[in-house]
């Protein structure tokens, strides 16, 4: 395949924060139950933009822009995404809960989910929940939530990082309803 | 929805590297074109690892196991996913072109097809090569490259961390064959 030239930066359709606030956004609000790791919750505003995530809700432990660790990994996706801090994460998840949002969380339990089996209905709104490095999401969290999913794993680990995880989920949403 | 018990470590099935190695694989070899961070090497493994990718060609200035960075994001899956190393990444992908795999870098270029779009047949074996966290995938790769795939994206950044784009490609590809 000769003659496939690689695009400069200045041709990819960046669009500024004041524009992103117009474009036609997911109908999901990404949570994050008391995620340590910086570089993650930078991470996570990163694909949040690339794929236009509505919202995100910081909460507990999690830490909150302007932060130079986030910085690191959002590379200023913390500017275009809007948050709200929750000390609690079940008040994020209650707020939510009476704006009609569906509670899906990210956890392997009893009765998870695969995601390769979900389809989201875009007739309604997400919260997708995604727990802490080594707790995962909180029991009584899981306990408030709709559903629960769980990305299918064959390997030595089972488990994945929360910003790889928060990507694939983010990805198999917009890729199975193409806003 | 109450009742649904968080599982624990010892309830997911994680399989050993010996048994790793029966394990039906995706038939996908990773080619990483001189990735420079070892937490991003780090976390391909452990992503290929959890899909059961089937290869990792670790090409020019991409670090290779055993190494403390790598396994801090690895945690353990740099020993089951086999590797190779190869100083030149054409060299890699000739080596994988004689082979018979379709080669595809992951590069906005002209000719770039949307991952969306895009529909992976199974009755062939793919080579997904990934670039440089600042260069990306070398132009003279793009031009040896039968396909080059793009994520689409709609935010003000335009760019995904390498760890996280190996990770939508592979759930995509994953999902789209489910083997």
């Amino acid at each position: 395949m000769a003659e496939n030239r690689k695009l400069a930066n200045e041709e990819l359709n960046r669009i500024s924060p004041e524009e992103y606030k117009q474009v036609r956004k997911l109908p999901i609000v990404v949570v994050l139950d008391n995620v340590r790791s910086l570089n993650n919750i930078g991470s996570v505003f990163r694909t949040s933009d690339a794929l236009g995530v509505e919202q995100i809700y910081l909460c507990g432990i999690s830490g909150t822009p302007p932060h130079r660790e986030i910085h690191k990994t959002a590379l200023g996706a913390e500017d275009s995404v809007p948050w709200q801090y929750f000390e609690s994460t079940i008040d994020a998840i209650k707020h939510l809960e009476q704006q009609e949002y569906k509670i899906v969380s990210l956890e392997q339990t009893e009765k998870s989910i695969s995601l390769t089996d979900y389809a989201p209905t875009f007739d309604r709104k997400y919260a997708l929940v995604f727990g802490n490095e080594v707790k995962g999401v909180d029991q009584a969290v899981v306990n408030l939530s709709h559903e629960c999913l769980e990305i299918p794993q064959f390997g030595t680990k089972h488990s994945f990082n929360i910003s790889v995880t928060a990507a694939i989920v983010l990805w198999d949403f917009f890729s199975k309803v193409k806003p």
